[in-house]
């Protein structure tokens, strides 16, 4: 079936949890946002759509170091980038239209509901162009920024060693000073998406690595810059030897890459030196909520598909039906499926609204106490947008599977391919334990707590409208005992165990009061169904879960794997 | 890794759920049962184990008619069926052992950890000879037992069409009488495993289709063997036609079957006409519990890669540890989730197990009544054990490519495909919101309700072992509760919405019950812990989550999904 954009969803998250009305966002209409989003869905829909399966079974090869993408790929990418989408939210010194992360968010839901695969590309190049853009010369910047912004460049980020994966503290890649100013770098990395590709003319890898005279750890990672192709149009020392055979995202080439084969790849400090984990953690943080989005994306077009089928399939009868099968979103059982899908859905939307609209304040609010403030939130929320969006991705295409039944196995019908290619997103940029790790240990006690303190009673004052004061009240004061108790020992055994669950269950009271407020945005409605039917169903579920993790942290403490 | 046959695990289960003590097992002793699970473990790990990979990777094919089955497969099943494995459990006086159902399952699990797409084939030979050793004539049985029992020959079940799915009434594959006593059989089925292949000299296909003068719906559907070669030698008219592209189970052949391209495929009724729904149920149940045991197999087997990638695995560091990376194994998120992983296969274990000891005693009890009451439990288990035992199959193998991070997604590591494998058995057998309708509408009150509260019964005492006397009560009181509210409407839009959720629940409860059972018989250790870790984390989430769905199927009943 055909992709429809949730256009209208998407502007009601951006008004109600992206507090769209904020004097920051006073230089855009709430016209033009729907204009926007209405245009990226049309091209959403019918250009990178029906590309969606093809890369899938046609994936993206590699033969001589060369990469071939999934046929379509190409002449589309270079569309996109003529419609200005991929400068969307890039600096408007160097050529982009310097949108807020509001609009930039509801415009990757899009473009990673019709496809993922291909959407990556542009999401690693905007981490690229952030990075540059917050910490690199001015040199770099005016040389690398006007093409990466356009597009007619891409970027790569280049972390991941066989031996460093999540624990960067490890990383062997060598960076030699060449005393020009310029670097040598000899390593190799691996799962380095869009590592290389024949989309674009040039590829700028952002690589980390490490100076003979650095500090051990993670004190002693420094950021480059490593053009595929240097200024003067020679190859740089590196290449790409090989491709991921993966379980999805077949149509985005996953390498793994070599520097210095011949003596070093030529680089270019991005910061300081030692400093690099830092410019690295810019464009994780917000490449942490686009993944997140992706997390959107997936479960949204998963549930339109499982919707469309529901309508369709006719088996069996319902009680209160005439004669003959009826068409199963009839069925008490999908039509639960159904609605559980949307409401989790609608509630990652709002997550991740939240943490874009928060994003914007740090940049854009007047005074310095509200881009603190605003920063502040979007460090508590980003967790939460990333590991909740990327959990119920897996869920919610799981259920879209089910909802198609053994329909939904054979790999034509193309739900078995969104459950395939959502499993990565609770690994990438940080798995979500890390989320939860990041969330106890740090989050949690930002601006002496009061972050969270803040976020919740506007979660209760949500919450109120659906719940009523009683339970809203009781459900913030439990969440906060709970995060209270882990906060103190952030560092225990306990807390780390029970991280992960306090996590979805804070998320759940948060996006609860989101999805209520939106709920009275629009009064009434399937909106207020799914904001009830989370509020009733989904948050007592993770809130049970939550509580019970701090027992089973302690048995945990015991326990001898055998 | 290779695959470690869990062969204590098993024999655990066998003895505490299983209640292998019980008089009806007199006939095999515990040593000898040992023998059987050891030598099946053997078998498994070191011939089908390697095939698992190879057929994901090779999958059956099809040219012209004929199936290719991968690389490795005929030779395995050739020498599987010569070490007389095929015939563990078929009827003694067709060459069978006459093992009970406790054997058959403990093997089961053995067979499906090692490769589910290699095991499906027996699985489905099986059902076919319960099917005609249970209702087809003497002269049919004695022709086609002996083979099938061998495994010289295969069998398969052919229900499904494309517009008849879970709902059978609409079936239309058509049968005349051919006034010899046998009958002309047309039509096309699909999703036949299978169906055809090149592992067996013969193929015995049972069919559902329908008589001309047969009444409309599922009362009107007879069931005929229908074999590939006729007894003459001649090829019936039947033929595959093509092979499904699956999201997993590659080594299996998923087949479109054609029947009667060349005036009508010869076949011989079994039981009696318009009565073949009630045959089909016969091999219907028991496949039921295997399809759980395949849910069990998958995952121990991620569960086992897991644990070892977590062993191997160093990546920063735990709070009490001098110096260098840790194994991930350390890190309590990581240990954690191997908890969780281990305690629900257990407790899917200990269920699948209880439900074949109690099949055992519906045919081998001594009293009518004794057979009577073991036949209405395991009426009720049956579902429980299917539905929990393949939920829980999705779940393991998600944590497990999440306890392997970026690696787990690259399909050389082999989680992927368990994955990918396992996403298919809650929708086959009847998908799991059949079984939970099934449920609420037949079993709980299945004697008057009286075999859920002796069964609820035990459930508590072996509760009380872990959770103390009040909590316990506690907990069984709350579920009866919610089983008596859903059971008073079963048809109502409430029940059947809540179905799903009580069924988990109910299955917790129930397989906490045994898990602490279990526990006690060996005296602690880890099979405690996750006793204890399953009674309280994932049977209180699995109750709030049952608790809260009655309110959520009231917002069901208003919704109106756009």
């Amino acid at each position: 079936m055909t992709y429809q954009p949730p256009v209208s969803q998407i502007l009601l998250a951006m008004q109600s949890a992206g507090k769209f009305g904020a004097p920051h966002y006073a230089d855009l209409s709430l016209d033009d946002a729907q204009a926007i989003i209405s245009e990226a869905g049309r091209f959403a829909a019918e250009r990178i759509a029906p590309l969606n399966q093809v890369g899938d079974r046609l994936p993206a090869s590699i033969n001589d170091g060369k990469v071939t993408t999934p046929p379509g790929w190409r002449v589309t990418y270079r569309d996109w980038c003529a419609a200005g989408w991929n400068g969307l939210a890039g600096p408007a010194d160097h050529g982009g239209q310097g949108l807020p992360m509001l609009m930039a968010v509801g415009c990757t839901e899009l473009w990673n509901s019709a496809s993922m695969a291909f959407a990556l590309c542009p999401l690693l190049t905007a981490g690229a162009i952030e990075a540059i853009a917050a910490h690199a010369s001015q040199d770099l910047k005016d040389f690398y920024l006007p093409k990466l912004v356009s597009g007619e460049w891409t970027g790569t980020m280049n972390l991941t060693e066989p031996q460093a994966g999540s624990d960067l503290s490890d990383l062997r890649c060598r960076a030699e000073r060449l005393g020009d100013g310029t670097y040598s770098i000899t390593g190799s990395k691996i799962f380095i998406t869009y590592g290389e590709h024949d989309c674009a003319s040039n590829i700028v890898h952002l690589v980390l690595a490490r100076l003979a005279d650095a500090p051990a750890g993670t004190r002693g990672i420094s950021l480059f810059l490593v053009p595929k192709f240097l200024p003067d149009g020679t190859h740089n020392d590196l290449r790409c030897h090989s491709l991921e055979h993966k379980l999805g995202i077949h149509g985005s080439p996953t390498c793994a890459m070599t520097y210095g084969d011949n003596g070093g790849a030529k680089g270019w400090l991005i910061g300081e030196e030692n400093r690099g984990l830092n410019c690295m953690f810019t464009m994780m943080n917000n490449a942490r909520l686009l993944v997140g989005v992706q997390g959107v994306a997936l479960a949204e077009r998963a549930t339109q598909m499982s919707v469309a089928y529901a309508r369709e399939r006719r088996q069996g009868s319902v009680p209160d039906q005439r004669a003959g099968a009826s068409a199963i979103i009839r069925h008490p059982d999908v039509k639960r499926m159904l609605l559980e899908m949307r409401a989790k859905t609608a509630a990652a939307r709002l997550l991740c609204m939240a943490t874009a609209s928060s994003i914007d304040g740090s940049l854009r609010a007047k005074s310095a106490d509200d881009r603190r403030l605003a920063h502040a939130r979007a460090s508590l929320l980003t967790p939460l947008a990333k590991a909740y969006s990327t959990e119920i991705a897996v869920e919610v295409t799981s259920s879209a599977i089910q909802i198609h039944g053994g329909m939904g196995y054979i790999e034509e019908t193309g739900v078995a391919q969104l459950y395939r290619d959502a499993r990565i997103l609770p690994i990438y940029e940080g798995t979500n334990g890390i989320q939860a790790i990041d969330l106890v240990s740090r989050k949690l006690r930002l601006e002496d707590g009061e972050t969270l303190l803040d976020t919740l009673k506007s979660s209760q004052q949500g919450l109120t409208i659906v719940a009523g004061e009683p339970l809203a009240s009781r459900i913030v004061s439990e969440i906060s005992e709970l995060a209270k108790t882990l906060s103190k020992a952030p560092d225990s055994v306990q807390s780390l165990a029970a991280a992960m669950p306090l996590l979805r269950a804070l998320a759940a009271v948060i996006a609860g009061g989101y999805l209520a407020e939106s709920a009275a945005l629009v009064q009434g409605g399937a909106t207020e169904s799914e904001a009830r039917y989370f509020i009733t169903v989904e948050l007592p579920t993770a809130m049970a879960a939550a509580k019970s993790a701090l027992s089973g942290a302690e048995i945990l403490a015991t326990y001898n794997l055998q």
